[in-house]
């Protein structure tokens, strides 16, 4: 690890009160220092580099002008407030971002004052904001809700209904948008290629022209405010008629990492009488670190680097990435099937769904952060006769979910699901966790819902997927690499609703391991330990978790003492459609000690994903331990003691 | 009923091939007689009559410049589509609208080649409508795409990332505005005020000027087209900047109602190679029938009325409605709490929170269709320590998963969530249905899922939910009027996670009903039958689906020799909870006759209320029957041989 930088005024700020005692010509001081802390950090760390890069003069600008914590501070995302978390009171756990029992990668309320509104998911500052403003405005207390948002956030529908909301907070909300031109992937749509040109159009106004546009549409006091900075010579007031339509005092385009222009615009702001008022605020991903600046995608998220050469600590060879085999698969699918299309909100890299669109460009859609519309247009695309691969992450289908129902499932449209980072994530914690869509998915009519063991299983899943031309299907799998088997030549069309037997055998044993995605390979363990303990173990991979492989079930429960379901998912998924198959079925009636692993009910925050699992209690011990545990309770159900 | 309108030239057109063998002198009087006819069929079988009776010359207009079914017209929502319907050969069975067996009160695929894309949610056209298009565009197939969406749906975020999409349709999606502003609620929001201000300051254009303008934005051959249309002489193309910054072509705004208009905009519309056009059409919802023109919001949905003085057949009398309960009983709790709000999505009078409002105006929050933000906005309130009530239909809470999830259960912040229409609806029909809100509600950690067994619980579980301030809490009831019990004078907290026995004893019977909901009084009807039978039968109301009434269930399953539950929702609720709960205990061990009654597999048809419940087997014989056939298993978990 390379030494600490050297940090002497950073050192004197504890908390924006600190900072709030500086002379306003030591700020540009601070941020270098605060630039060079977050770097250091993160080259330790790893984790989100080049957006917090890009607002380290806006978070010193904001923290300077208005009255934090009692002014509720809310940055859409979060992950670009590693700098907001130095100048918090959290610079001593700076360097456990991410790390198990250290800070989030995000916002998050139980961590800090200053963090008012945890986010991960994006565009929903500017509501939350306007929720804190409301509340002050119904108790006549003081307070206003900053928003800090960025470009692509605001491709999301939900920035929209926030916006056209707003006007009701008067001068209690600001909205800052962070036009970065850059949030993961490339730009999208309509309102990037409007913002891209209000920046390039913006006239450069000298600052009497400037001041007396503001003052038009603001109060007076900010007249005479903005006269006071000199140096404010940048044109800034410019058209912004979309949201002033929908009802904002809109400034902008400034400087983000001017902090001459920044402070004095800031100020006007915050002593303005009018609002609500959207700040246009123009930054540069990875700004003042050579590696990321060049190379904004690249440093959005990064592993641990070395701070001098920018080169990232990547672990090389093992397994393929989940993303890249179902990728590179669809793409491949794609060849020889015309109908085969891709759709991305915004994660193109994350999904894997960058491989196909280098393969077919006119059949991949980046839609933005816009999964409702996203999963709409496929059932568009399915209703014409297309085969439409919608690839979303678990977490992010939560936004699309009644597109899901409505759209999708009740018209019984084909559109695919390929649902990334199912179950537990490591670092980016619960907000970014899989864990629920199996049981929002499986409650639905006519949906057909998979879980691949592992990445060959995938290969079949997605081919089996493409070829499922009679409704909605969805496949998940988690993140990150493979377990390493053999990729298949040729894709299988697997059997809709039929389980396989991946040990032992369908016609006895002690104990059935019923798996459901990738805690078949904890289960084969847990056979092994099982098996070494004198109990026969038949563990099968059911491979859907709708329609159910009835006849399996019926056999595995008749001929085994135990069965025992597991699964990556929250309560509501395969064990509970087993059981309740089961007990429709009768299967119950004479007894069978039935129990089901699932994710624990509580939000588990980040750590390495082994340990999560572990805390989950989803490791092969756990299953060899329920299963023990089964067998010493007696016909009363009550625990026998131990012998 | 009265007697069929005379309708001579309608009588020709069964189809819009016939429409359009028309000549465009003839289409005033066939929209006169579409407008009677529609008035006459909604008087005998109730519906949404303002709607249709505004998009009359509209959907004339569309058909004759269309070619449609090539040519996909999708409408927004699909309530305003009778005309439509009576156009595209379902006249013979427009009077079994919303009738069981009958059409369906929205666009339907199922239904008509013309209703490409069904609806009944809305904001879904343009996403729907961009699915076309793209598809069409990929297999160089002709055939555009038309979208017809209100403005009140417009507020809604998926219509925005839907239009921030469109552009790469090019000229084959045209988007069409109708701006009657009125959705069902007043309108809301920065939007709204936007389109009034670009009706209200349009000016009155010669045809010269007009023409122009058009052929400056269009392609050559609008230019053209229009010269032609003598008798367009007002003002029709203004600035529509917000649309055209996002990418769209902007037309209007132009007089819906006026056929000489529309038809030439359209055709200019249609044979432009210049696109995605967006084409502002205002129309005056009721149009042409005076009762529901000078009563928008009355006649947006009406049960059947008597076409000459327009006086609606409602029942009255009996049971108050659940949502008034709810509305008034938080107005009055309200009175004396000042924390409480109400927060509706474009639903004041379906929610209740009308009442809510007229009693403290300041604190209730029309969002207009925006759940996404309403969700997160009272997270905010919450967070800034309000107690923000969400009163959201529960297919409509679908639309705020995400914001559920993220912003609201990982948070913890105690939102109250009152969720109306849970269960089956009547002849609103699978789209309307709330079936899977306890299912993707009780899977979330944190959350406090209750269901009101009559209108007297609801006025408890109101109070309950104000009351905790824990974290997140929702409460669920029906549609419709109460079971007619006394509503409390005082209303009851009650224990978080409680359950209550209704009918028998905890300690013992034969049959235990654990119910959640409403259908608590069918499962009090089976009681009696079975004790009839010499079965005696336990009745307990559950309450809670999260967290379980956990001594409950163990004391019922250990005294009763069958156990069945029954809910109003689809598999993943209450029943999977129980059975999931009872599994990891080992109280099946030794075996059980457990049950669990819930919402089919599959979505249900509109149909009256009654034989939707019947078809779903959740009435008493159901009930009864479940028992019986549980009974008649042996231990093997065959059915024995009736005696």
């Amino acid at each position: 690890m390379s030494q600490a930088p050297e940090t002497p005024l950073l050192d004197t700020v504890d908390t924006p009160g600190d900072l709030r005692r500086l002379d306003k010509s030591q700020l540009r001081q601070l941020s270098d220092e605060l630039r060079t802390e977050m770097i250091d950090a993160v080259g330790s760390t790893g984790g989100h580099l080049g957006s917090g890069l890009g607002v380290v003069e806006l978070t010193v600008a904001i923290h300077y002008v208005f009255a934090t914590p009692e002014d509720k501070l809310i940055w859409d995302v979060g992950h670009q407030a590693y700098p907001h978390k130095i100048l918090t009171g959290r610079r001593d756990r700076i360097r456990t971002l991410r790390q198990g029992g250290g800070l989030s990668g995000f916002t998050k309320r139980a961590e800090s004052e200053y963090d008012p509104f945890g986010a991960a998911h994006s565009s929903t500052s500017i509501s939350a904001g306007l929720g804190f403003a409301i509340a002050n405005k119904l108790n006549d207390r003081p307070g206003k809700a900053i928003a800090v948002i960025g470009d692509g956030a605001m491709s999301a529908g939900m920035a929209y209904e926030a916006m056209n909301n707003a006007e009701q907070a008067g001068n209690r909300l600001v909205v800052i948008l962070n036009d970065n031109d850059m949030s993961i992937a490339p730009p999208v749509g309509g309102l990037s290629a409007y913002l891209a040109r209000m920046v390039s159009s913006s006239e450069y106004l000298g600052l009497r022209s400037l001041a007396s546009r503001f003052a038009r549409k603001l109060s007076r006091r900010v007249h005479s405010s903005l006269e006071k900075a000199e140096e404010y010579t940048r044109g800034m007031v410019t058209g912004g008629t979309l949201f002033e339509e929908l009802g904002f005092y809109y400034v902008g385009p400034i400087d983000g990492h001017n902090l001459d222009h920044l402070v004095p615009v800031l100020e006007n702001v915050r002593d303005s009488e009018q609002g609500p008022v959207l700040v246009h605020v123009v930054t540069k991903k990875g700004k003042g670190y050579a590696p990321a600046e060049n190379s904004a995608d690249k440093y959005h998220g990064v592993a641990r680097f070395d701070v001098i050469t920018g080169k990232q600590k990547k672990s090389s060879g093992g397994p393929p990435n989940y993303q890249n085999v179902f990728g590179e698969t669809l793409a491949r699918l794609a060849e020889s099937d015309k109908r085969i299309c891709a759709i991305t909100a915004a994660m193109p890299s994350g999904t894997g769904v960058d491989k196909f669109a280098k393969a077919h460009p006119d059949r991949a859609f980046d839609v933005g952060i816009a999964e409702q519309h996203g999963v709409t247009f496929a059932a568009g695309l399915a209703a014409q006769g297309m085969r439409p691969f919608a690839a979303i992450y678990s977490t992010f289908l939560q936004r699309a979910y009644d597109q899901v129902v409505h759209d999708v499932a009740i018209q019984n449209l084909p559109v695919r699901f390929a649902i990334d980072r199912a179950g537990l994530v490591g670092a980016d914690g619960a907000t970014h966790a899989g864990s629920f869509d199996v049981t929002y998915l499986a409650t639905l009519p006519n949906f057909v819902v998979m879980a691949a063991a592992d990445e060959a299983e995938l290969v079949h899943m997605t081919y089996t997927a493409a070829e499922h031309d009679d409704g909605p299907i969805a496949f998940r799998y988690p993140r990150g690499a493979g377990v390493g088997v053999p990729l298949p030549e040729t894709p299988e069309k697997l059997a809709i609703g039929k389980g396989r037997i991946v040990r032992g055998k369908a016609s006895g044993g002690k104990v059935a391991i019923l798996s459901l995605g990738t805690r078949l390979h904890e289960a084969l363990k847990a056979a092994d330990q099982l098996e070494a303990k004198g109990l026969p173990a038949t563990v099968a991979d059911m491979r859907f978790a709708k329609p159910l492989d009835t006849a399996l079930i019926e056999q595995l429960t008749a001929s085994h003492d135990v069965v025992v379901t597991i699964e990556e998912g929250a309560i509501g998924g395969l064990g509970a459609h087993v059981l309740t198959y089961a007990s429709d079925q009768g299967l119950l009636d004479a007894g069978l000690k039935i129990r089901t692993m699932r994710l624990p009910d509580l939000f588990q925050d980040h750590d390495a994903p082994e340990k999560q699992y572990d805390e989950a209690g989803l490791n092969a011990p756990h299953i060899v331990e329920t299963v023990l545990k089964a067998l010493r309770h007696n016909s009363a159900g009550v625990e026998e003691a131990r012998a």
